[in-house]
């Protein structure tokens, strides 16, 4: 039987230890405070949107939306980000991403201090995670990670595959899972697109962690038996159940893996929840550092 | 039989590109010049001097070394390295590392603006590789890819494993070679000590990075037949045709390879003269970032 992997407990789990972050600190300070800023038009980042607001409000984290306007530019876009950094009641800022040209993310998002650039995705958050001395490590990287840790899923000294090489999920989760302790000890392997043997690839593999956004990617043909899968995957497919109507999929096909895999992330239920926990948690310890004049160089 | 990759036409590729590059820019502007900042103790890096000032003297960079005062302190190194950065006559700063507590190498490095650091290693340059917008690269991990695609080693597509995971050497080479173009578009898996089984990890890889300093690591035990080998390793150890003395050796041990793996870099002349010329490439490229005035943020 394949072992379902509930994001629910991890996520309680990572909000309690946010809480207690936030009570240690409370005493004159100001309520700390989240800011996502996003171009005002549909997109997934939006959807995304609804469940910090949800989670800040559960842990008396002060959130905000803030859009651009149709006419912004980058250079407009620099200058919004540039002043959160400088607000001294916002102490951490999320940015919509990807972003489509003309807009520059690194550039815009390299506008923030390390401790307020939330989801470390800036040049210098990817940098001391390539150094092994994080300030922010990206929320979906630090879920997928805590859901392992949650589950003593294999990892150290064991062979682990990332599907995936984005500079915002794939690259920094195969970071840490590959740093010394507290980082996953792991032999990794990155794995994506240009991968020529897929099934090769996975062969061996103790954990798989895959983010690669491909509805049945993952499937009996080339995930070994027994491997455990932590689904990072996020895409919209029909809904069978509701003609006309879309619902979440990650990259494993979970009929097909069930009694196949050791155990599985269900989507939604799996990262998802655990992401935005870990923003939190983010925030949380950047609303400290900032408070205490902490900030890294 | 085992082809010998030899660095020496590699190196000369990269300082005929470099002399382009300097003789582009050269009419009314500074002189090319880099400083060597370290201890002024014996250490690996005071070696590696020497064939600096060479390589720099021949391509008409100009060299400087310098050298803490006994009583410099991690406070002093900072400020020795900010002057630098500052100083508009020096165009790339090369700080000894490792550093030894209570410095800080990091903290000190980050102190120079990305094109100055011209081995790539301070927490900008690193996180602009992670995301794939690259400044300054480590010189060694562009040496070892340099050597890859001069000899036409299969990377693209292809199972590749890097046996290290240092900030400065075997993640910064992990990163290329697992990026799309111009990186190496492989499948890179990152082996350390770690590791639990080095046979396995190795098996199926179609090109071998060794970046640990462990003479010896690498024979027919563990190299799959046929495999090509880039030995970044450097240490030294017991010269048998000169009692007394030492000599340079690599990871591979290349007699127990010859026959068996499909080629292999010698070391010494491997790796060691294309790390110079990628560093001096690095130079010159600062030296033509910084007379422009097209430093990026």
């Amino acid at each position: 039987m394949t072992v379902r992997l509930d994001g629910k407990p991890v996520a309680e789990a990572i909000d309690r230890e946010t809480r207690t972050v936030l009570a240690a600190e409370r005493t004159g300070a100001p309520a700390p405070s989240l800011v996502s800023l996003h171009r005002g038009v549909p997109s997934p980042f939006r959807m995304y949107l609804r469940r910090q607001a949800r989670a800040a409000a559960a842990l008396g984290i002060a959130f905000r939306e803030e859009s651009l306007a149709p006419s912004d530019g980058p250079t407009e876009l620099v200058a919004r980000v540039r002043s959160l950094d400088r607000d001294p009641s916002v102490h951490g800022v999320l940015l919509e991403h990807p972003l489509p040209p003309p807009y520059d993310f690194l550039r815009a998002v390299d506008e923030l201090r390390p401790s307020k650039d939330v989801d470390g995705v800036g040049t210098r958050n990817l940098g001391r995670l390539v150094a092994q001395r994080p300030v922010q490590v990206p929320a979906v990287a630090r879920a997928a990670f805590a859901i392992a840790q949650h589950y003593r899923l294999p990892l150290d000294g064991e062979r682990v595959v990332v599907l995936g090489r984005s500079e915002t999920v794939g690259l920094p989760l195969a970071l840490l899972l590959a740093e010394r302790p507290p980082g996953g000890n792991a032999t990794v392997t990155v794995v994506h697109s240009k991968t020529r043997d897929l099934r090769a690839a996975l062969a061996g593999a103790a954990t798989v962690f895959s983010c690669v956004g491909q509805p049945g990617l993952l499937h009996r043909g080339n995930v070994p038996q027994g491997t455990h899968v932590v689904d990072v995957g996020l895409a919209s497919v029909p809904d069978p159940e509701r003609p006309g109507s879309l619902r979440a999929a990650g990259d494993a096909d979970p009929e097909a893996l069930e009694g196949w895999a050791g155990s599985l992330t269900p989507v939604p239920g799996g990262v998802g929840p655990v992401t935005v926990a870990e923003l939190m948690s983010n925030v949380a310890r950047a609303w400290r550092t900032l408070v205490r004049g902490e900030e890294a160089a």
